[in-house]
């Protein structure tokens, strides 16, 4: 269990407007009012903005750059989960599944 | 600590080459062989069809949709995180250092 | 009016299934056999094509490459607007109807 | 030739620092005043905004709403190929080059 992932699903749970959140005082309330676009608009902002980074690493740039990047990258999929009453503890349990020599090939098997 | 993501991290690196990885056997293998800018494709391909779930489940679709792509794009995270010398546990531990309502705030603050 | 989009659509759309054309010789056919996922996925793949294109120019690469990705990206373009019933044309008649400084900037105040 | 395409691309030129864009009245040279990663973000949201209209249009929407996302897309496109000293003309001129059976073909065999 990731103790930290699931801390992020409580508070962003907290966040949402049936529980109390706040779209002036609180980002992850203004994402949820704003409604599933928002949320999936991020997805693909963040998912560029990691390969910007890590292209920009390459060329010098410090490694934390893309380490902040993909915590961003988690931070609204854990969002988009909360949005669609999912949990990162499900994906980590997905990818257990998954997991070991045979999950990965598995893996290779389905996607090519 | 994410139990799952370091053992995920772990068999990842084992597919690294210099750790023997073999890219005629393992996706993962064959996607560092591949290079950067496989791997970034990834993202970006793993991105939009996470926006494609999403989309497909508010049409009726099951949420185990959503769960299976976040999974692959955490998945292909951690593949780019491991190229760049990174970790998930790294990724937690910067959601960490942000979290509770001072680091969601904080990070409203920075973003808008 | 553009002639070579022009041309483009109808090139496209005479590899539409009910216009004859052979998924197993047309790389378009293919796509329109395999459906709207397909040639949604591929603006996602082409739109981090040239993101990861200009990074690497801006790091030494040859300016064509860019050029290259834009041009991967508009021709799906047009194969995602002939899948749903729309041409170039349109796009274009759409970009002439916001042209001019006030076109422009009416899209500044839309978007900010 | 596309008149649209080229005029657009006159007005882009004309909105660069150095021909006396100001951005503080024009959304383009705002975006060139920010530097490349604020045009390569742009791309990045068109597509996913495109990839998601598309999603909606199967839903119901209309078409047009289709349409405008890959009008900004084309647009944003202009801007980047402008940044880099390229034209939509050279895109044209690359898909006309590709064209025809034979082009596309070629494409296939290059792509797969």
């Amino acid at each position: 269990m990731s103790t930290t992932l699931n801390r992020l699903a409580a508070v962003i749970e907290s966040r949402k407007p049936e529980n109390g959140g706040d779209p002036a005082t609180s980002y992850v309330a203004k994402l949820f009012a704003k409604g599933d676009d928002a949320i999936l608009k991020k997805i693909g902002e963040e998912a560029t903005e990691t390969v910007m980074a890590a292209k920009d690493v390459r060329a010098g740039a410090d490694a934390s750059k893309l380490l902040y990047e993909v915590a961003d990258l988690w931070f609204h999929s854990a969002v988009l989960l909360a949005r669609f009453g999912l949990t990162p503890q499900q994906v980590l349990d997905e990818l257990a599944r998954r997991e070991g020599i045979s999950g990965i090939e598995e893996k290779a098997a389905r996607k090519e």
